[in-house]
């Protein structure tokens, strides 16, 4: 099983991400929870989403970057479902060994991605705060898909996109686990 | 005027953050907003906010470290309240030449901030998201005040803190404007 955790703040204008999403919702063992819809008042049901996770060997959490981060209610997911005692800490083990995925897309181009571009960092200098969340969890870390310039990159660049994460998903879905990260 | 959003979810259980917050309060011109207080149902009222960011010469974000990152809902406050065209995007120069203090408190001490530590980064590493936030805004980023090992400090370490905290807001109080970052 597959959890993949959709943080889309507003479905319908998305672009990419419904491609993406569009591209992998069909594959077997693989569970979508589009937070924004389930949540549409940042009303996490932290057992259902705890539930969901327990029985996945591998997450998937899939956004725009807001804020050089996650949007805010997956900010808020964190905060909740990652509970003290059930994924880290004392007895919290629920996630050690599954592997995460991130899968993301930005707004600016890979120039703006540079330190003399708009955003000033590389991508890889807003990594580290997801990336150490999952590890925390002792979840293995895989290669992230990134998607820049999400609004502006043609469609054909688009569909080898969502190519690359079906085929992705695929594997990780016919795996069973240790692919490690 | 200063304006300090306080992002602690659980503002009964915090220690070192009402400590900190207890020691600036009640200077002159600064106006606390505490969101977890305001929006328990996280339904930001973004005018109020961009009225109380308006009026100000300075931001201060204080809050404890969750996830590597600012809680949920200060992030949720980021995605509506930094809107395009208010903040930044063409026409959006509300917050431009304002200046930005992070205050923030972790669990973990600074052995923990280490790649051989527990949290695997020096706190550095997590600095980028919310430092490009403010730059993106215009605002120019002074040096953060970090408290770290926020449950086990001693008093006396936590009121030096505090005491540093009011020297650095009573001076951005005074001042207006111009210390850049």
């Amino acid at each position: 099983m597959i959890t993949l955790i959709y943080a889309h703040p507003y479905p319908n204008r998305s672009r990419a991400n419904r491609v993406l999403l569009d591209a992998v919702r069909d594959v077997s063992g693989l569970a979508v929870r589009s937070l924004y819809d389930l949540y549409p008042g940042f009303e996490i049901d932290v057992e259902a989403e705890q539930a969901a996770l327990g029985s996945a060997h591998t997450l998937v959490w899939q956004h725009p970057m807001y804020w050089y981060s996650v949007p805010g209610l997956l900010k808020h997911w964190f905060d909740k479902v990652l509970a003290r005692g059930w994924a880290y800490g004392a007895g919290g083990t629920a996630l050690q060994g599954k592997r995460c995925l991130w899968v993301t897309t930005t707004g600016g181009d890979e120039q703006a991605f540079q330190a003399t571009g708009m955003h000033a960092h590389p991508l890889s200098a807003f990594v580290p705060p997801v990336e150490q969340t999952a590890r925390f969890c002792g979840m293995s870390w895989l290669e992230p898909l990134v998607v820049h310039a999400a609004h502006k990159i043609s469609r054909v660049e688009l569909s080898e996109h969502a190519r690359d994460y079906r085929q992705r998903i695929e594997q990780l879905s016919s795996a069973t686990g240790g692919e490690g990260g």
